[in-house]
């Protein structure tokens, strides 16, 4: 049966899952590289971005677990882009080229209206203006048996987690203190949701936690 | 020469330093317990408590860095006990009976006077009711040679984090979700206060970070 899931998702020791001041120059905020590092070395992600070689072991089987099996997508508007507002015309496109990592179909929560964006290989971004709701009812359908990924911002995250909507989170824990930035946490009872430890997997790199319900 | 430290502050991770709802039953706060896994097991805590045995390794390596080399602490009112409000006789001793796992000055922040109450092995409870400074100060006239010790509860770690007084901060991450309860960092940025990860060591228990300036 279909999950939804977060997964890949970077948190500060600090607990923020961004840096603040998200920009065309940083889409993670600033200094918000630094809770990937964990994921920057991987085969996994090099294989994204076109690149050979990268690591193998703990954090690229997570990188993998977090990038493979899902049907569909839900992001948020920061995490497509930094366009706020709004569509100005047809130009963004997302942050990732003509050929975006996800590879099916990808639902923006925005409220703004615009048409959908076919890409190069296999992802299609549909824009829904009426609410997480409809967007999780769409991703299911488009998903089929597979997993629907609940991609991020912090906010969306967030959003999803209050609902009760996501039924697994694997968090990747970097060893830095960020200051500032998008609290992933604060005020949610996570307990109270329903979520308990359900694995646990330390690395150089960061500490990797599972919850489910 | 002297530094101030906090050492073995155990955080769940989702931030909290404690649970919520301290009391005489539960000095951790609910569920507090959870965020000391890893301490529990070691031979340092089970020798602090009379009993043989216990783990070595990393996380006993820690438990001993964050019990020894300190003369003086500090702790919070709230760390020393549940009583609230001015003292109403002299019958609370603190938490850890006639011999407490101090043996060195220790100076509680209050602000209800208290004569000093000297213990076994080596403890005497000093109540310090003219701030944080002043506690400081008395400390490290104490310590000498050595360091002085924060010894807790959360919010007197954020009153000397803020402050800019502590030189090296040693948490030890619990791989679980507290949901509520007192948050260390909320509102405090660690980056602008001058803290860098400078250790790093994970296990199975905890993920042990060590920020200093």
């Amino acid at each position: 049966m279909t999950k939804v899931r977060v997964a890949g998702f970077g948190m500060s020791i600090d607990g923020f899952g961004a840096g603040p001041d998200q920009s065309l120059e940083n889409p993670l905020g600033l200094a918000g590289h630094d809770i990937f590092q964990w994921f920057f070395p991987t085969r996994t992600f090099r294989q994204m971005v076109g690149q050979e070689g990268g690591e193998t072991g703990v954090d690229d089987g997570f990188a993998q677990r977090a990038m493979q099996g899902f049907g569909a997508f839900i992001l948020g508007r920061n995490m497509f882009g930094p366009v706020r507002g709004d569509w100005p015309d047809d130009q963004w496109k997302g942050w990732w080229g003509d050929n975006p990592p996800y590879h099916a179909p990808t639902f923006i929560l925005t409220h703004y209206p615009r048409a959908p964006i076919e890409m190069l290989g296999g992802t299609t971004f549909y824009f829904v203006t009426d609410g997480i709701e409809s967007a999780l009812r769409k991703a299911r359908e488009a998903a089929g048996a597979r997993d629907v990924k609940i991609g991020g911002g912090v906010e969306t995250v967030r959003q999803f987690l209050r609902a009760g909507h996501v039924d697994e989170m694997h968090l990747a824990v970097a060893p830095v203190a960020l200051g500032r930035g998008e609290a992933l946490f604060a005020g949610l009872d996570l307990r109270e949701l329903g979520y308990r430890t359900v694995e646990h997997v330390p690395t150089e790199r960061a500490t990797h936690i599972v919850f489910a319900k």
